[in-house]
């Protein structure tokens, strides 16, 4: 029986038999707006379970360090356990709703070079906006890591663009979160799914991710069906 | 007859006979939290005119470019015009109540380098903090003009708390705003008083600055008017 480390929102943690491995399990629960909406779907957890190994695959291709060692089964993955940083990166290709009530900047604008944003990760606070200066004071990040955690942030996304275009599908914005492993290296520690992208169709427009949950426009199972099915293509 | 081209929370603005001169006149207005709480305090004007003049005329002495000419009366001063940046920039040498709430930085906390901050001046969206980026997405300030304003905020702060501690003040945090002159050069375009920046008496750690007002915790005339005093001594 594998130890329960941590039982997040979308994810469970166990440890394995070795120190730095864990198995982390999906979830078939969905969250939005901090955790102030909450529903089940059925199926959920597989569908971000491999769709995150397609993702992570691509990256291995791509050179990204990353946390993401092999698939285990429909919900499981194994990775390489790591100090997560409290620290949400987004990066914005285009402005959307959130960006704009925030600060006037018209949806749909395109940002070249896109927008990064660094989020203090603590629920009590609401996942504050800070700047360079309050990560440092907030966590244990040197400059050169930093400058290290931006580079890379920028790479992922020339990737996720490159592979989410190869199916059809636009990448809007995403969160990731970085960790330190065993070696003191930080690397990319984080799901990549519709729960953590927001994705359109580049034919038809159409939202592909998790907004279709937060706003109630469309079916979440269904969406992330077509995203699966299109990767296995 | 001067033409009013603008009022603001604590102060009116006038054209004069000059076009890139204006008289900046202090009103005995007093607002806090983005003009939820108000008041009027007689005198507060005059206050805050004569002790803006000599912090001026301090800043000058230091070889800071900023918009102050000369005092015209007790409430009444001289200025060149400059275009506003829509940027609040916040230097704080210590944490505040505010900053603890926001970032859970306990209140007290020392910072070396002082921490920098910049807000969007917009009342809709409650003056949000930007990062970099956001700032040259939402304002005309090129890579060059903010490293350059990065500067002076730094240099303007050593030669504030040089100024209030001669007069056994320290500085806490304030507020501050550049613009552009006819000529093209950014320079500091704001008052500077206890309305902008938390000064704390070093013998007493009395708080001697608008949060008497904020907080209801003492009279903001009899505060103002120890600054004064203690200036024109």
């Amino acid at each position: 029986m594998l130890k329960l480390l941590y039982e997040g929102k979308a994810k469970k943690v166990y440890q394995t038999e070795k120190e730095d491995e864990l198995i982390l399990s999906y979830k078939d629960d969905a969250t939005a707006f901090n955790g102030k909406k909450k529903a089940q779907f059925v199926g959920k957890g597989r569908f971000n379970n491999l769709i995150t190994a397609h993702v992570f695959n691509y990256l291995t291709a791509q050179g990204i360090p990353h946390h993401f060692i092999k698939t285990l089964n429909d919900t499981d993955q194994r990775v390489y356990k790591t100090t997560i940083l409290p620290v949400e990166v987004v990066v914005r290709n285009r402005s959307s709703y959130s960006l704009n009530q925030r600060l006037s900047i018209p949806e749909k604008t395109r940002f070249s070079p896109p927008l990064v944003e660094w989020f203090y990760k603590n629920d009590d606070l609401n996942d504050p906006l800070i700047n360079d200066q309050h990560l440092f004071l907030l966590t244990d990040v040197t400059e050169l890591e930093l400058a290290h955690i931006h580079a890379l942030t920028l790479k992922i996304n020339e990737a996720l663009k490159d592979f989410f275009r190869q199916i059809d599908l636009d990448l809007i914005d995403f969160k990731i979160e970085f960790g330190r492993n065993s070696a003191g290296d930080i690397i990319l520690s984080d799901e990549i799914s519709p729960d953590t992208c927001r994705l359109e169709d580049i034919h038809t427009g159409e939202h592909l991710d998790k907004d279709v949950f937060r706003q109630g426009t469309g079916d979440l199972l269904d969406v992330y069906q077509i995203i699966l099915s299109r990767l296995e293509d």
